[in-house]
């Protein structure tokens, strides 16, 4: 018996423009031909509740109301999931180096005294989310969508660099959005 | 059947002065006082390796390698080990919160443009200090010292603030290192 395929979406299929590129120009538009390439697909489309609503800000009322109708909306049963406590060693241990980071930022841009400071906020925003914050799953938003693709045994669907590599580590299968189209394409073969 | 009473012991015990108090007024001491308290009792002490290596530092090579002989050192297994998806869950989020105080911390110190710089970096660093780290499980070895109390079904030792809670959160039996003496005075009897 072959199961029918699932998959788990992540908001950046729509909204990052390299993955969306191949569905439409905009978010709205993106997630419209989406729904008309699944429409005839045997396979089985979940968002985590939480995700969903993070899209339907990109969407608008309208057209999130009829992508409802088409994924299954519900958030991963994160009190019987369970994961090794190495998962949590490692995430630790990132997250300590991280925060070193952010301080070591935070003393170099406290002893610039140049009194242009719109530049120079602009510039430790940046690099304090390069240094601190890429590359981390640092959202619940981010760890449900991970959490119920293992729990369902999907393909998770992202172009999120922190949930792609988290996925991996737990493992779970998973896609980069980029790669969604293409898929999507070949199924309906 | 009654089995011996286990302990998992973090340095805090010895180096938190308020912790120590009644072992000792130094590290050395405070070890030294607890080998004596600790010889005819019934009961087993643990430390994961990580934080004997960092007890070591405090307390010199001579005491460490006598306090050795009465302790068992040993790292959990946190590939056999696992955790609910709850508490990554929580901690993430935890992480999140506090990595966005971070920035704000950094952005308000970046736009202060006067020049007395070794005062501001100590106040950016203590304030750094309460707002991203106090309370948090932050490093591998607080970690450790959780999970192999879980695995051992031990009781837990401390004075850390970040590592009570999270002990508290995994359902771990915890005690305040400023109690230890008490209860060894108590076990004696």
């Amino acid at each position: 018996m072959v199961l029918t395929r699932r998959f788990v979406l992540d908001t950046s299929l729509f909204v990052n423009p390299h993955a969306r590129e191949k569905f439409g120009k905009t978010p709205p538009l993106a997630v419209k031909s989406f729904i008309k390439m699944i429409s005839k697909l045997d396979a089985e489309f979940y968002m985590p509740s939480l995700i969903f609503m993070e899209l339907k800000n990109f969407i608008g009322e309208k057209i999130s109301s009829e992508f409802e109708l088409h994924i299954k909306k519900r958030a991963p049963n994160i009190y019987a999931l369970y994961l090794p406590a190495a998962v949590l060693h490692d995430f630790i241990e990132d997250v300590r180096g991280r925060m070193n980071k952010g301080l070591r930022l935070a003393e170099e841009y406290a002893q610039d005294n140049k009194p242009e400071n719109n530049v120079k906020l602009q510039k430790l925003r940046e690099k304090y989310r390069d240094a601190v914050r890429a590359g981390l799953l640092d959202s619940k938003e981010d760890f449900e969508l991970v959490m119920l693709a293992k729990e369902l045994e999907a393909t998770l669907v992202s172009s999120d660099e922190g949930v792609l590599k988290f996925a991996n580590k737990v493992g779970c299968e998973w896609l980069n959005g980029s790669k969604m189209f293409a898929m999507l394409k070949k199924m309906k073969k």
